[in-house]
Parts: C-alpha cells; structure tokens; sequence
C-alpha cells in the first residue's frame, strides 16, 4: 500500500490497514503494526493510544472543523445554517483522502462489532462537541440537541453513500444534497 | 416492590428490577431472578431469551405501534407527518407505565456500557423497521432513512426527558414538542 504521507502515524495506519484486512483485526497485534513499519510496540502507543484508534485517525481534525464552522459563521445563520456550515467544513477535510482507503478502513470497522460501536460513540461525542458549538452561539439547549443529532445523521448517511460503490460525487456534495433532502422533509420543495 | 401486573413476565421484571438495583447488572443471576418469584431458570429463558432482555421489554409492542401509526395513517400524509403519527401511537403504550419504574430500568441501564449499547442498538432496529414502513408508503430510501433517524431522535430525547426529576407532561406532549422543536429548525415560528 502506497504511503501517501509521510510520518509515522500515517505509516502505521497504512500497515494496520493491510495486515487487518488480511489477518482481522483480533489476529492483528500492535507490534506486528509496528514492525512492519520499524518502529515498535512504544512507538505505536504513542502515536494510538488503544489499538482500536488506528482506524478512528482524524477524529481532532473532524471535531475542530464543526466546531470552526460554526464559530465563523456570520452572525444571524439559522440553527442548521451553522450546522450545514460545520459539516461543510468537515466534509472538506476528505477532499484528499483515497476513496478506497476509507472504504478498506469501514470494511475492518464493519466486521467487528466492537469497532462498530466505537465509531458510533466517535459519532456521539462529535455531536456533543457540536451541540455545545451551537449553545455557545445562543441556539437553545433543545434546538442545540435536536440540531446536532441531525447533523449526525447527515454525516452518517452521506458516508456510507460516499463509500458506495460506483459512487463518484465528493463527501461535500452528497452531504449537501442529503441536508436538502433533510430540509425538503419539512419544507417541500 | 408491587406486582402492578399480573403474568410470569411482569413478576420477573419486578423483581429484576429490584434485585438488580440492589446487587449490580453483572452480579444478579437469571435464575436468582427467577427464584424471587417462585419460577425457575427454564421458566426466566423462556420470557426472557437473554438476561439484558428482561430490561428491555415492550419492544415488539413499541415496533408495532410505530408501523401501525404509519400504516394507518390517512393518505397524501407527508413523511414527517407519518413519523408524527408512528411516535404518538408509540409513545400511548407509556400512558400506563409507572414513570418511576421506567426510571429505575433506565438507570440501570445507564449503569452498564454493554445495556446502553443493548438500547442503542433496539433504537436501531426501531428506526430501521420505522424506514420500511415509510417506504411502503411510498416514501423514497433516502428521505425514509433521514425520516426514521429523525423520529429516533426525537424519541430519544424525548424518553430522556419523561424520565427527568420533576417533569410531569406526559411522554405523548414531550414527544409532540420535540417534533415541534425540531420543525421549528427548519420552519421558523
């Protein structure tokens, strides 16, 4: 698998990629990540701090770019105004990620429950995050709530259409498009 | 603790509830269930076909009451509007549930990781056969999924609040404020 970037931590990911997908992720163990890269086990932990962590990178990025986007909004955006702002700046951090690097990593995470629950509570604690965002800009704690889940849901359903096969539209359209389609249920187009 | 309702099944639900507040998820044992109320371990199996279960009853009747809503609601009904309709007929089945008892259950849940993930994942299940039954209507995949997710949300934030300390509306008009709340997102007041 190519190393599209440099660092440590992205080798490491590349590695655990490769090794999971042909060994599964229980069979897989930190040092043997580690290795095949030549680093070791100390080095890894210090880049992840459980093994699980090697497929949920980004997570940081992801939560300061909601955030950002709805701390720049202009004054007077609307409660989803500021949640479509968070996402579109969240969907822009996958401009350059390899399509099939993210499909080969939703692959490990969807055969192992364990995985599967770990993105959903990184989904959760994005929509916390989120929805703090949002009462730090006067929207009221209900509206805050309701706002965030739904962003949540935008952003679930979009990537696992931007995953699909044969699809080809970027992470940013489809979320867009999935938040009209959102907003059509209560304001008919 | 009283025995509000008559059946094997309530029993044990009652004295589960009660030994398990005392004793810890983890601790309490099927057949220590069974035997507060007279029955055996076979007995609990069958009511209940895993110890989480016991905590988690109503589930099929919730299931049939929000695809009920949907399929007997009037035709040329909106998407959003068979959701309002699903969520009211699920949210009559707690018209007779002892608030304080759905406190105790809930709490116990909350207690222990692998029950949250138990609740997340019936949530799930709801929201997806909620989805069918949208579609069955008519209703397309994308905005029957975003429908569902919808009402799962609201359903979830709404139960959070029935069961707050010093709440007293019921279930039903907690439910049809949320979904009002949540218009107001996109339609403003």
């Amino acid at each position: 698998m190519a190393r599209w970037e440099p660092g440590a931590q992205a080798r490491l990911q590349s590695a655990a990629l490769e090794l999971i997908a042909r060994q599964g992720f229980e069979r897989t163990t930190a040092a043997e990540i580690a290795q095949a890269v030549g680093l070791n086990r100390r080095t890894f932990f210090r880049h992840f701090p459980d093994k699980r962590d090697v497929l949920f990178s980004g997570q940081s990025e992801l939560e300061a770019a909601l955030v950002a986007g709805v701390e720049q909004a202009p004054e007077g955006e609307s409660p989803m105004g500021l949640v479509g702002l968070a996402l579109a700046r969240a969907a822009d951090l996958f401009v350059n990620v390899p399509r099939e690097r993210a499909r080969a990593n939703q692959a490990i995470i969807d055969a192992e429950p364990a995985l599967r629950e770990r993105q959903r509570q990184k989904y959760a604690d994005l929509a916390r995050r989120l929805g703090e965002a949002l009462r730090d800009r006067g929207v009221s704690d209900l509206a805050a709530m309701l706002a965030a889940e739904s962003a949540a849901i935008v952003f679930t359903v979009a990537f696992v259409q931007w995953l699909a096969d044969g699809e080809s539209r970027s992470l940013s359209l489809i979320i867009a498009e999935t938040l009209a389609e959102l907003r059509a249920l209560y304001v008919p187009r």
